[in-house]
């Protein structure tokens, strides 16, 4: 047989996916539904399970495999030498990290997290201090054992990022910066008038759900290959074949919290029901990177969800499912979702604000993994930057440096793949629209129709199958640049 | 160190344990949550997980710990006794088990469920026969891999209620046939005047959840090691330390349905709940069996929920969620709870016609595995005894031998352990009068709490410590008897 070892590694693979996929669904009851005194236990079957995914990919067998697929010249089917691609990199990557090193990390993470939420809650950043320096640490040797060319932290936004670097992200960055403060500006003085109290209200939980269901199925989600519920973040999860499932919360006095968030988290699933399932086991059957994942979510958001055409669509259903909304017009609803203004909080961002979050912590992560910035000079550091950034004080941690989760979590590396989506995002629709003209200015159900289609067959479909960067060339015909967002940004706010 | 062999098999139940209890948590998802399009996918991973527990468990390794343990005179302690005990017994019974006959089975299970439910539908027999003839014959096999001694279906009672014999139950089960069907035909008359429809009203879901739960706490389930959840089929299972979770399905005309379902999933629960969470991997800390499990349900369900001083509690709370039950008396309520009259569903049979239905499957799978009934000629057999039985004419399959799903299941030898549950429930509660007299008439809170702490003393914090018909016996004086149950029967109706 001619590919006998990719058979092997298809076979390991199948078996590895097993015990993520089931990974994720702990994961994923975790966040909805544990019971309080299961959590201990339930670090424990997470950890086990990760391990034994990890051992069974870093057995010696696995890299023979793997040489003698690089070498065998028969095997030419693109999906396969994607495969072979992405196991080479991933083994490479992980074959120095020991079992024991990936317990000391989980074991570094669970303690760190409770640390944080509890340092948040006192506003204490000394409760969290030393966890971070652990994470910090943890994250260096990480660095180390994954290797790197330039940059330490150039080896953990690969992680996330596949093909990015502190420069490339570092460059795409720099030219934003300006642009962004002056767009930022540009919409404050636009949102003067529109007060951020306009659509409160009472909105009952179940409406809130017909709402939010009715659009995610006309975007195109497939209700019987996954589910909406309710967890405290937000998020979507790719669990198996025909099982993806996204989050949101409710606030009974704002429909448009959840509402957008679903949005968001719809644009996530559309993208995992829409890979190769027929891959699901192997690399190339997973979404590419990060940054492409949040483009999709970004889409569907910002550039579906707040275009004025989608509440001119939607305003009658609004209407009949919450009828205190009466009182409003598609007018205002449209200026409400458009409002900008600089805030603390990035989940809460604002489209036009929102990248310079991400910047800012890009920076800090970037600094802190090079040994330039010390944790215990962390806050300082953020407010002095967020002053910079934003022309506003940080009053406390939980509006500053301790307000976002991912660090607690030992992830470093992975916020400018949110900035990458909104780029990405921007340069991706203003494609699709050469195609499908329309679909810039009124949004239909044909037209929600055609550009899933549009994406199924030039991003999802495809998988892993080219590396982030050759994805968005050979699509959009050039490499990811920051021009179609802020055309777009300064098309909504200039 | 004393016992190191005993520590090998504690660290392999440890391992074993993680894929038990995450294989409980993905059966439990599939019943609330999962999207149909993966339950292919989650068919593939619960054979995996099966098949990996069972191979970590019949290992050589395992038998020379286990002997090792067995000539270890320095192990006194009675849970690590029990558990040697244990280990030995089901290592016994399951090395000549193959790997590949549990990949045989679960095959024809899961081709075997779908059947079951198209034969019901259909109203055909026949779309399921050849699924159910294959069903016996893996059982008739797994009976010689297990071994007996007397009757072939021993060794499928042993696996669900450990001790218990085809003998024993035949003649528990003799002696219950003629007084339950003279307690029918009185329990049928005491019910003459009550209507069936008595309390048919519009009931929200949510005032359901609200009323259920309050019972559920105050019977002392723990809802932070735990949670009550929606399903078609209600269930609690004991997933891991501190998650035990209970399902149950709403009716909006009548809450009485899910009410009694909760009730009888939290006798469930609260043993889970009380079992000796320091042994959790190992079979000392599991229920001892599945009739005593079904006596903790059995035991909240009827003696406590269908008790007159029940409905005298909460009869208040009751009218206050429900406004329209204002019209009924709570005498009225307490009739309507023990109504009685011979029916078609198992399941929703009264508790004075219950274990009739329950003596009628037992003789029927016994036949099926001796080779004396054919599948063929199942609802042949099925409708003749009925008649016999109850008195009426069964009309169609889906009231008839296609009604329940165990078999579809795979699960043969598992009906008697209702009925033991029964006459356990009877026996346990009539001993535990005996020391709080004030439980039998009244059931304030302090009674609930007096009521659970004797069954966590009794028989929750012992675990699998003792076989079934010795804890039975140790804690009530007495074998196993159907004096107690039919006493109760005689009492409630006669």
């Amino acid at each position: 047989m001619e590919d006998k070892e990719y058979q092997e590694l298809k076979n390991r693979f199948d078996e590895i996916a097993i015990y993520s996929s089931t990974s994720a669904l702990l994961g994923w009851d975790q966040e909805t539904n544990i019971p309080k005194k299961a959590l201990n236990y339930r670090a424990e079957q997470c950890a086990f399970l990760g391990a034994k995914a990890h051992s069974l990919f870093i057995d010696s067998e696995v890299e023979g495999w793997i040489g003698a697929c690089e070498e065998n010249k028969q095997i030419d089917d693109p999906f396969k030498l994607a495969n072979i691609r992405e196991w080479r990199w991933s083994y490479n990557r992980g074959r120095d990290i020991s079992p024991e090193f990936v317990a000391e990390s989980e074991k570094v993470r669970s303690l760190a997290m409770p640390a944080w939420a509890e340092a948040r809650a006192k506003d204490d950043f000394k409760i969290f201090q030393s966890h971070l320096e652990k994470i910090v640490e943890i994250n260096q040797r990480k660095t180390e054992c994954y290797g790197f060319e330039e940059h330490p932290y150039d080896a953990l936004i690969e992680g996330f990022e596949r093909g990015a670097t502190t420069k490339s992200i570092g460059d795409l960055f720099d030219g934003l910066k300006s642009p962004l403060k002056e767009i930022g500006e540009l919409a404050k003085n636009k949102s003067a008038g529109v007060s951020s109290q306009l659509i409160q209200g009472d909105y009952s939980v179940e409406s809130q759900m017909l709402f939010n269901e009715a659009i995610a199925k006309s975007f195109g989600f497939d209700f019987e290959a996954g589910r909406i519920d309710t967890a405290v973040h937000p998020f979507c999860s790719g669990i198996a074949p025909g099982d993806t499932r996204m989050t949101t919360r409710y606030d009974t006095s704002d429909f448009m919290s959840s509402l957008y968030g679903v949005l968001h988290e719809t644009g996530h699933g559309l993208y995992e029901q829409g890979l190769p399932i027929d891959h699901f086991s192997c690399p190339v059957g997973k979404a590419v990177s990060l940054g492409i994942h949040e483009s999709q979510s970004r889409l569907w958001e910002n550039h579906v969800g707040r275009n004025p055409s989608f509440w001119e669509r939607w305003y009658p259903k609004a209407i009949e499912i919450f009828p205190s909304m009466k009182n409003l017009g598609v007018d205002q609803i449209i200026e409400y979702c458009l409002r900008s203004e600089p805030s603390h909080i990035r989940v809460e961002a604002d489209e036009a604000t929102y990248d310079l979050h991400i910047i800012l912590r890009f920076e800090i992560e970037r600094d802190l993994i090079a040994g330039d910035l010390k944790v215990a000079d962390l806050p300082e550091a953020w407010n002095a930057k967020f002053k910079e950034f934003f022309g506003i004080t940080v009053n406390n941690f939980a509006e500053g440096c301790l307000q976002d989760i991912h660090w607690s979590m030992g992830a470093i590396g992975y916020f400018p793949t949110y900035t990458i989506g909104n780029l990405a995002a921007a340069q991706l629709f203003h494609k699709a629209k050469e195609e499908y003209p329309e679909i810039g200015s009124c949004f239909l159900d044909v037209d929600y129709k055609n550009l899933l289609e549009w994406l199924r067959n030039n991003v999802h479909s495809k998988g892993s199958l080219l590396l982030p960067e050759d994805l968005i060339k050979e699509v959009t015909g050039e490499s990811l640049t920051t021009k179609y967002h802020l055309d777009h940004l300064r098309e909504r706010y200039g």
